[in-house]
């Protein structure tokens, strides 16, 4: 095998076979291949892209290249989340413990935020004392034993992916459907859960902001779950506003307990019973109706608020002690009319500027800082109306810039569609 | 300026701006950009392409890297000549003094061989003591005394292009027409010529080997060299056969002194004189007509044959004692009829395996290797009539592939057209 034929290849727009991808993630996680050269192979591979056995072989011999977590031990079929990143999503902090309320297991590999977008390990962390370092075996007897866990993703899991992701990120690389796809699918895959739900974020907040690739991206994770025998199935949802009302990592995850507690926003509660009824009706094999009930009953019930608390403690957090910074300020409206539109972007890079995610990979994370939004789409405003909280350390979010992301009109304005469509 | 959103302007097929351009080749000189982040945007260019403007910008860029070399106090207008590399191609050797012994002075700077085309300064080092590495003042003082100087280019001529072809050469982005162009036109601009006459070979053995592409590299480099005040005119020829009779660097010297004695190939003095017509006319400002008369009078009188020893002399070389190896070997035909095609590719890389050329940039040579072929297209050829002679070291070429490089057929076939046109 000559990385440089393989290279000239994809660059000619050909096809590569399953050979040629095993030779270039090996000699590339072993250190054969250079940088160099894997960057004009990346950067090849996002123009003329892969089609779906191309990336399931990508996907295939980047799970090769560390170890499977083995969750054979833990009876019952296991379901795995992943979302493809937004502004607010803390979803899996409230699906994961409404599902396993309802008896299935969740077994839950999570990342670090880099950019606008969040992590849920972050937030996790900002619960004083959470432990995110498991062993796999603490990690298995946890899921056995609580039905629920939560770590991160640790250096033996797809060791290609963490490598190969690093040089996308410096290279310009990192938007491809296959590189994408195979990155998410191959960590997913590698974490052993026998079915995997997608949450595919759509529109101006999310890594895919295009409706249609969106839709490309779904489809061809779907497709590489298949090929690899893992009943996959991905939602297409909404990233055009904010999910729910909190921004930023300690506030986040006091609002998925408001959430689990009931009182939660509406539009982040019914997005999460959509998910977590399609993840018990995967898990239970049992139909998407009944499996709803489920949901609803142990989110009404409070027992899938117990068990956030049992995972917590389970994993060393004090779920009365997290961060929120006490310094804050208020954000006034300065104009008059319905809200027709939030930016979340803007709201994000503000969060990110006061310090909760990364600019750079190795950046150390203000876990209390953050945006609580009063004012949701469809609100009527005032001038002199509370529009935001900013909660701050030593760098103070633009309280203009904030201001300016409630776009304010004179019709009364609905949500975006919160669901776009399911993909199986 | 940020390097990642250049590239990702280039990947999703924008234009380049003046400053993207100058910032990229200059950050990636110093440094500043990485090896893995100019892969990426080698092959963003390769797969996307940049038009005349953006590689007219590439090439100033990539001059203004390092210093230019002034000719201005040679008294007359100077033509540079540069040939895009072929099998066999000895014509800058023809060329030069026949230009020179007409009066326009040639102040050339050559490169070394990589692959299978060879490079002028290997050729002129297979004669004993010839010396391509003079000074600046050296060189200059040469072309004013003896009216021709040829020296290998230096690090200081566009440092940019030897690091941007040393990658290129290890992530399969060397085949690019703007790479191409601004890699040959930067070089040729830096060495301070006042016009610029470009062999653009076309066939199966060049480096562009499609003909469409090949008009294309030819438009694209006048192009550069007329937005950078230089004339600029392109032949494109053929290189689907050898040129010549021999491939290797000491027999290409032998070959070249042979055709200046008036008994060379008629396919190689014909193209030798239409290049130096066209550099005498070009530097002489006079008729193409007048001018080609001068050319085939400096031949014929073997004025050219003694500005070219008198140039070797200069540059301290014996050429009396020029490398042609002792080992020698004869291929004979084991088919009849009309040869119709050879296969110059075959040729080549038999004479690279010998060591004539380069595999690897510190590759050492072998001067004295090659091949010296008996027959051309259109000779009658009968079993065990002499096709070819070998000259070895250590390795031997493969007699049966080069037997078969001599395609027999049943009717007489011409050769491949010579000149297919010119682009000014």
């Amino acid at each position: 095998m000559n990385i440089i034929e393989i290279i000239e290849k994809k660059k000619n727009n050909k096809k590569l076979t399953k050979e040629e991808i095993n030779y270039a993630v090996n000699a590339y996680t072993i250190g054969v291949v250079s940088d160099a050269q894997m960057a004009a192979l990346l950067m090849a591979i996002c123009i003329n892209e892969m089609d779906e056995e191309e990336t399931f072989y990508l996907t295939k011999a980047m799970i090769e290249s560390g170890r499977m977590i083995d969750l054979s031990s833990i009876p019952g079929i296991k379901v795995d989340k992943h979302s493809t990143g937004g502004v607010g999503d803390k979803t899996t902090l409230i699906v994961a413990p409404i599902v396993s309320a309802c008896g299935v297991p969740v077994a839950k590999l999570s990342g670090r935020g880099l950019g606008h977008t969040g992590g849920t390990i972050d937030k996790l962390e900002s619960i004083n004392g959470f432990d995110s370092d498991l062993t796999t075996e603490e990690f298995v007897k946890q899921v056995k034993e609580v039905g629920m866990a939560d770590v991160e993703q640790t250096e033996e899991i797809v060791p290609a992916d963490k490598k190969l992701y690093a040089l996308r990120d410096v290279t310009g690389t990192t938007e491809s459907i296959s590189l994408i796809a195979s990155s998410i699918m191959s960590k997913k895959i590698a974490a052993g859960a026998d079915k995997i739900l997608l949450d595919v974020k759509t529109g101006s907040g999310a890594l895919i902001t295009n409706f249609e690739d969106s839709v490309k991206l779904a489809k061809m994770m779907v497709e590489v779950g298949k090929r690899y025998g893992k009943k996959t199935v991905a939602f297409i949802t909404d990233m055009n506003e904010p999910l729910g009302m909190t921004i930023g990592n300690g506030l986040e995850v006091k609002e998925a307990i408001k959430t689990l507690e009931g009182n939660g926003d509406e539009r982040l509660t019914e997005l999460c019973l959509s998910l977590a009824a399609k993840m018990i009706s995967m898990g239970k094999e049992e139909s998407l109706e009944k499996a709803r009930k489920e949901a609803e009953d142990a989110l009404k019930s409070k027992r899938a608020l117990e068990k956030f608390k049992e995972f917590v403690k389970a994993q060393k957090g004090d779920i009365n002690n997290i961060k929120v910074s006490k310094n804050t300020f208020n954000v006034y409206a300065t104009r008059e009319g319905y809200v027709y539109d939030i930016d979340e972007v803007t709201l994000a890079l503000e969060c990110l500027n006061m310090g909760s995610g990364r600019k750079h990979k190795d950046d150390k994370l203000k876990l209390g800082v953050g945006i609580l939004k009063h004012k949701s789409i469809g609100d009527y405003i005032k001038v002199g109306d509370l529009l935001a909280t900013v909660y701050y350390e030593d760098v103070k979010a633009n309280a203009k810039k904030i201001e300016s992301a409630f776009m304010v009109g004179s019709k009364k304005q609905e949500h975006f569609p919160l669901i776009y469509g399911v993909i199986e």
